[in-house]
């Protein structure tokens, strides 16, 4: 594990948990479900498995300053600023770059800075297992069991296990599919070899940067002269001007669908959830005898299951009457009221909201 | 018309459309579905069938003075004012004391501050036939055809025409039926000839004191003391002793039920509501296309259909997303959402709230 270093991306926007979190106040950075943020809770996962100096961030200049307070356990040399947003093939090849100029055998764990894992002791041995089989030079995914025909995650299929030994189940990836239709989810989930992809990577930056060499040849050019001025006097002005030049593409649909010696490890025993919607809530916090979730705010219910009512900590009083498989969110400014199983048509609402004069609420 | 004098009801608390209506700002005093108040608009329908200086109203004194402000147009001697609530009962007795000594010929108009008529024309017609009614003797009530077994409302029984001529259908009234059960609502909507008791109530002051006195003879007796002291110094001391004896009783259960002589004219054209809950708001005001009415709120469907959203004109977005049959009412320190056919269950939060350490909210 001595050349194990996460990376953890939190640039993104992201307007999932809308009205919660908002532009300038992405999901990661928001103490969501608990007392900590998403970013703060996947940092201090990692305590007990790698120094906190190997751990890297890569992030936007307007997101760094505000993650650096909310982890001051974190050297600012830690944080990669992407001087725009590329795309997650951009900002993985520039960590890998970077990584691979620090040390050579650099093994990297690609950890987005918004999911929830509830085992935490299984995250570590996965991580584990994971950097032993990228040393082998796979590219590893964690995979976890669908429970329904999703059509927001990509889909590994698992093949054969591989030849090597390791301390946990490991098999090698036929295909990776990103996000599918549903009518290709639906075979996918009733096929019964195939797993959502978590959006965690482990790879040596010595494999990613070779397949990002076979895929994507100019990302892996401009790559090697970011690599190249890193840690000179010219690193900042060689990024600033290759940087726009790059194709806004990401990891998954730019590499890893096309990528050879891809294995998976099985994780649905992580408790994983990238809290994708409201609805996801109900997947990380533990409801009452009623089914229902109160976050942050007072509720009197009567005759009410199943829901989730999001408070904003305030004075108000949340009274429901008769309701069902509702979330309602208030956020002083924004009350949403919402069906359950229609969690994900918030997005469809911020985009209406971008496009017209109340771009205040986004 | 010239000895007709409508009677204000205005002195009832309500809770029943909770949160916007509290302790101390009833349902009549609030600007509810329009600019004016329902108590405003209860004066202002009364324009050009009597002159305002008949018209009383009856309240309690922590009222009066709102209620003053809300409608200038009524001199301060207009107002009737209870020294504790006593029960309807005693309230019309009260009134019909008053207006007896003032005019022994006067018919009373009893109408509560707040509920809302859509045909004023109706009301007006409906109101002069009733003095016609009323003065040959007879306590006339408004009756409106019941549309689902309500349990709120009292019934009333339609017999044979009455004997008299009128401008309009006037019939014998066979039985006043006061809040009945489940059961004995089903069977009354069932059976054609019963229709629901408004409240509104047209008799003579010496009809309904003489009915008071077969039925209520305690009462009756203290009317006389009050009607006797009524304009001489010793009214006010009269009043402030002779009340607090009374015993608390509704007109309904107290007269009404075992009066004789009454009648009803049908009243459904009215388009008449008593607003009784949330849900009657879909009876008195024009749903859009969707069949959703907003009030005061700056609301952003999605797939809402037959929803009621009542905000508090501040700057708050409320967005719903796929609802359908729910109101929402945001009062800024409260937050109501209900299943529209569970409206009135309100008032059982209410009570809930009043047993609490939240009484703040009631």
């Amino acid at each position: 594990m001595e050349h194990t270093y996460p990376v953890i991306m939190a640039g993104g926007g992201g307007t999932r948990l809308w009205p919660v979190s908002r532009r300038d106040r992405p999901k990661q950075m928001i103490p969501l479900i608990e007392e900590r943020t998403l970013f703060q809770t996947t940092v201090q996962r990692l305590t007990g498995l790698v120094p906190f100096e190997r751990i890297m961030v890569v992030t936007v200049e307007e997101q760094a300053k505000r993650l650096m307070e909310q982890s001051p356990e974190l050297a600012s040399k830690n944080y990669l600023l992407e001087p725009a947003p590329r795309g997650t093939a951009s900002v993985v090849g520039l960590a890998a770059a970077v990584l691979h100029r620090r040390d050579p055998e650099a093994v990297m764990v690609i950890l987005p800075a918004d999911h929830f894992i509830r085992n935490v002791d299984l995250f570590h041995l996965l991580v584990r297992v994971a950097t032993d089989v990228a040393e082998k030079g796979y590219l590893v995914t964690l995979g976890i069991k669908p429970t329904y025909p999703a059509t927001v995650y990509g889909y590994i299929q698992r093949g054969q296990v591989l030849p090597e030994k390791f301390n946990y189940p490991a098999y090698r990836v036929l295909k990776f599919k990103e996000k599918p239709d549903e009518k290709q989810a639906k075979q996918m989930l009733a096929s019964g070899d195939h797993s959502w992809n978590s959006g965690m990577f482990i790879w040596s930056a010595a494999a990613i940067l070779a397949e990002i060499g076979r895929q994507m040849p100019k990302l892996k050019a401009a790559l090697d002269k970011i690599g190249a001025a890193w840690g000179t006097p010219a690193q900042a002005a060689v990024l600033q001007s290759v940087w726009p030049t790059l194709e806004n593409e990401t990891i998954d649909y730019g590499v890893m669908e096309k990528a050879e010696n891809v294995a998976v490890l099985p994780a649905s025993g992580l408790e994983w959830s990238d809290i994708g919607n409201w609805d996801s809530l109900f997947d990380v916090l533990v409801p009452d005898e009623y089914g229902n979730i109160v976050v942050s705010a007072d509720h009197l219910p009567m005759d009410t299951n199943n829901s989730l009512v999001y408070g904003n900590n305030d004075d108000r009083l949340i009274v429901t009457i008769g309701v069902d498989d509702v979330v309602i969110v208030d956020t002083g400014d924004v009350l949403l009221v919402c069906r359950k199983d229609q969690a994900s048509k918030v997005r469809l609402i911020v985009e209406q909201l971008k496009k017209s004069d109340k771009t205040n609420y986004t």
